[in-house]
Parts: C-alpha cells; structure tokens; sequence
C-alpha cells in the first residue's frame, strides 16, 4: 500500500494528498475498501497517539469556527501542525453543516501546516464518530501534533467527543439558561474547561456567566459519576475562562489551561490511561451498534420483525416475551448458548 | 396452569399467594421456570393495563417510604387496591435496600387491599427493572388499580422506571443543589410532578426550592428532548408541590394533581400512546441487553476475547478493527449476512 510512506514520510501537499486519500478509503462503506482500511489503521497504528486530542463542543451560533481558525492560526505560528476534524450528526441528513464548507475557515484552509476535513456522513452517529476517530488515528501517523475534533450541540456528538479526544472543551455564550441546559443535557460534566465566548460584547454579562458556571460545576462535583472516564473532578477542577474568539483574545490563556491540564494529566498517569479506557469503551461501542444492526437486518428477523412489533403494540404479546422469541430467531435457543 | 384463576378470581390471601408465587416464577433464572413465566404473561396480558402506574423516585433519607405509606392509606380508605414494587439497582449487591425490610411500610403491608414487593435482585438493572416491569403486569390481573414504583436515586434505576410507569414523580428536599443534582442527572425532565417533602421542617426554605425548581423546569422546557416518550412538556407543564409526608400534609393535593395529569392525558390519547410505545422500548432494550449477554458469553469470543482486549489497550488493534474480528467470530462474515 504506497499510501503509508506517503502518509509517514511524504512532503507537503504529498502527504495532505495521501492522508485525504487515506480518509476517504476509511469513510468508504464497501467491503473491499473496509478490508484495505483495516490493514491500513493496524500498519499506521504504531505510529498514533503523538498529538493532543482537543474537543471543541458548542451549539451553533456560539462562535466554534471562529475560536477554532484563531487557534489554529495561533498554533501554526508556534511550530505546530494542526488537524481539524468534525463530528456533526446532522451532516446525515442536511449533508453537513459544520466545515461542509471550508470557507468557513478561510485563512487556517490555504496553511499548508493545517488540515481540515469536514464531518463524514455515513448514516449514523455511531457510523460518523467511529470514521472520525479512524480520521484522528491517520492524522497522528501523518505527523499532526494537534488534532482539534469538533462539534455541534446535537444528539450525543458531545459525549462521543469527549470520548474521543483528551481534553474537552466546551463553548458557551454568556446567556442566562445555557449552563441549565449543558446542566441538563450532561455535557457540563464531561467538560474540563468551559470558555465564554463573545465577552468582549458585554463583559458584565460574561464575568456573571463565568461565575455562575463555576458554582455550577462545583455543585456538580460533589457527586462524582463513576461510569464516565473523560472527566475526573477528584484530579482537575474544571476552568471556566472568558474568551472573545473574534478579537482573538484569550486564545494565548486558553492554551496555557491546556499545557496545564495535560501536564497535570500526565504527572497522575491520567493521561496515557484514559487513552487506554477510551479505546475500550470505543471497542464495545462499535460492537454494540453492530450487532444491533446486525441483529435488525437479519432475514430470520425482518421475517416476522413487523408482526411482532404489532402485537406487542396491541398488547398481545409481553415485551419480554417478544425480546425472546426475537433473538431466539437470530441466535437460536438461549439454553444452548 | 392453576395460578391464572387464583390471580383473575381468587379472593384475600388465597390471590396475594398466587400473585406472589407468580412472581416468583418470573424471577426464576430457571429456563423451564422462564418458558412457564412467558406462557403465563401471555396468558394474563388481555387482563393487564387497567391500573394508574405511578413512579416515585428520590435519594436515601427523602421519606420515600413514608410518602408511600400514607398515600397507600389514603388510597385504600378510598376503595383503591394498591400495589407497591421497587427497582433498586443496589439490591443485587446488598441484598436490597429498598423494600427488602417489610416492617418499612408497616401499616400498609398487613393491610389486605396493599400487596408490597421488594426489589429483585437479579445481577443487572436491566434484569431488575424487567422483573419489575413483569410483576407489574401481573399485579394488573390481580385487580390492583394503583401500582406504585419505587426507585432510589442510584445509577439509571429513575429512567427505568419513568419508562414503566404512566406518572413520574420525583421527591426532592428543599436543599440548595439538590435541583442541580436532579437536573444533571437528567431526572428532573423525567419528572411529571416534583414533590418538596419536609415542607413543615422549614416552611421558607421549601416555598423558596419550590420557586426554584419552577423556574429551571421552565428553562428546561424551552428545549424538548424528542428522543424521551415519557415527558411531553408542549402538554403538560411539571407541577412543583410541597408536603409533608410524616404529617400525612398534601397528600390529598397530590392525588387530585394527579388525576388532572392522568385526564388530559386521556383528553389528548397521550395516556395509551405512551404505553404503546413504552412497550415497544422494553423490547428493543431487553434486545440489545440480551443480545450483549450472549456476545460476551459465546465461546467463540471468549476464546479470544481477553487476548483482544489486551492488544487494543496496548494499542496494536484499532478498537474498530477488533470490533469487527470479535463480530465475525460470533456471527460469521458480515458481507454475508
């Protein structure tokens, strides 16, 4: 496969070429292509985990691809290589709305240090995650030190980003009611840092946001969730930072937080063992989703799938009952299992 | 089988021992036990459905248990049978915490119109909340016209319930955070009512959570959740209600809430929707948990399952790609299927 030289050693727009190629190959739903891809992760995998995985969540409108061009800008000027990657599910429907236009960040597009890759839309979220954490791992071999993974406040995208990435950043707008509805929808917890963008519009309106939000997760941290890996209060307080992604100021604080944060990570031995964990919970995903799919497209299944469902609508059929004779179907009988 | 007449006409204790046999015949792990459960649930389902089910939910020490007492007392006083089962996640590792001791509820368990239940333990929520979700539906045979569930705030036991129950009802304390707790925990958009309990203890500091829970459910209304059946905040606003459970304080007031919830419920066909697809989500989640189980338990996987799993966390397998060579090795070639 000459795209992995091309991936590990290629020059320039070489490299940015292979490595889209190499994208494009994962995001592919033929068997033959999922085979290729397969033997390519498994070969560049050796050569994954050298960057810095940054999550950047936020609903649309609060400035995510404003933050994300000053950033990268910000960090190509100081020797980086930045990779930006989206996971947008409604991008299955509308066909992308995040990066699907990459005007959207203009001057961080024509750099030859960055690389920008819409979200994939491939049916699912599971579907759309799983292509872009694939993205990340290539992006890794290809040498980019900071892989900026985003996305938008739909369904559970934050959750599979915060899954996915090191650090998870979450973007707020000073706006009463927004922190009860990341409260609210879980992702207030999964966050290490929260940034509130647009403070310099009304800074009164940012520091009362700023100091609600800490009050917030540090009642939110009294009781500390134990079935999620991303976020671990007893080790980093998470930061709440004011931030105006338009002017570009406290882009250089921001970055400070993260150096922070990920050193604080790594003298705990936090920081290579969320890997560890995230993996895993990605491989159980994966098998989770497949099997249902499976299960669901099954002949045995489909069969009598319809009839089933209409009798335990009607109420002629437990639930449990019906769950039984379903899988007995595609499986066999249990008792021989 | 002579437990379906005991259960549909039997009178007084000879019926309570009939349904509690029954119920312990759907908690058997026996697969012969399970063959004669499901024949008896399809047996009794036409006779099911003609109960208010009612969902109580809230932390230790909120007065679960004496709010359920005195309601249960009140009820029957009015010609209600009542019956009352638990789902306690923590049961299958202590032994049952909630409900285990019968002395608990002391008055209503020797009353011959209640019949109270304690928690199965059964190895996993899920196989707790099914036996419950199953008892439930014999109780309805049985004649009980209220069946309360009771849940103690541990692990995802409140979204179980709220999944089995036409009314989710959630006891709070007037303490500062304890809203917040709710809220991140995603139960407070479960609720269909919020009892304040203690009212009496501290008057203004009840009337104060009161307007605080108001206002944040009113914050959280603005954005419905479509992927949750059990609220429906466009028809029906959640109602924040002190009490004083010891005092037997609001209890009448809560049971005139609820029949006005149940009516427009009825009044717009949500009440019956609901159930139907209540249904229909039991069986889909008794599919995937079920469909794991037998995943993890496959000889095929477990040949190779740890081997896999050390490989992925030492990072030589992509988590995707190990996904789908333990697939194959369970059901075969997906390009087959």
């Amino acid at each position: 496969m000459q795209l992995v030289p091309a991936i590990l050693q290629g020059a320039g727009p070489a490299r940015r070429r292979a490595l889209a190629k190499a994208i494009t190959l994962l995001e592919s739903t033929r068997a033959d292509h999922r085979a290729q891809a397969d033997a390519l992760l498994t070969t560049l995998l050796p050569h994954t985990g050298r960057s810095l995985r940054l999550g950047i969540s936020g609903v649309p409108g609060v400035g995510k691809s404003t933050f994300i061009e000053a950033l990268g800008l910000f960090l190509i000027e100081r020797g980086h290589r930045v990779a930006v990657l989206a996971v947008d599910p409604s991008s299955t429907v509308s066909g992308g709305s995040i990066l699907g236009d990459k005007t959207r960040m203009e001057r961080l597009s024509m750099d030859e240090r960055a690389y920008i890759r819409p979200s994939p839309s491939s049916g699912t979220l599971g579907g759309v995650a799983e292509k872009t954490r694939e993205a990340l791992l290539v992006c890794e071999a290809a040498g980019y030190d900071v892989v900026i993974v985003e996305t938008v406040g739909v369904g559970q995208s934050e959750t599979a980003v915060a899954g996915m990435t090191d650090m998870y950043c979450l973007l707020q707008l000073p706006n009463a009611g927004d922190d009860l509805q990341a409260i609210k929808k879980g992702v207030m917890e999964l966050a290490d840092l929260v940034l509130i963008n647009k403070a310099d519009i009304d800074p009164a309106a940012a520091t009362r946001a700023q100091a609600q939000i800490t009050s917030s997760l540090r009642l939110l941290g009294l009781h500390h969730r134990p079935d999620h890996v991303a976020h671990d209060p007893a080790q980093w307080q998470a930061q709440v930072l004011p931030l105006s992604a338009l002017k570009g100021e406290g882009i250089e604080r921001f970055w400070a937080a993260v150096s922070s944060f990920k050193a604080s990570q790594e003298a705990r031995g936090r920081f290579a063992e969320k890997r560890r964990q995230q993996s895993l919970a990605w491989m159980w995903e994966r098998i989770r989703a497949d099997l249902e799919h499976r299960f669901q497209h099954a002949p045995a299944v489909q069969a009598v799938l319809s009839e089933t469902t209409e009798r335990v609508l009607q109420g002629q059929l437990a639930p449990s009952t019906a769950a039984r004779e379903l899988l007995t179907r595609f499986l066999g009988d249990p008792s021989h299992a």
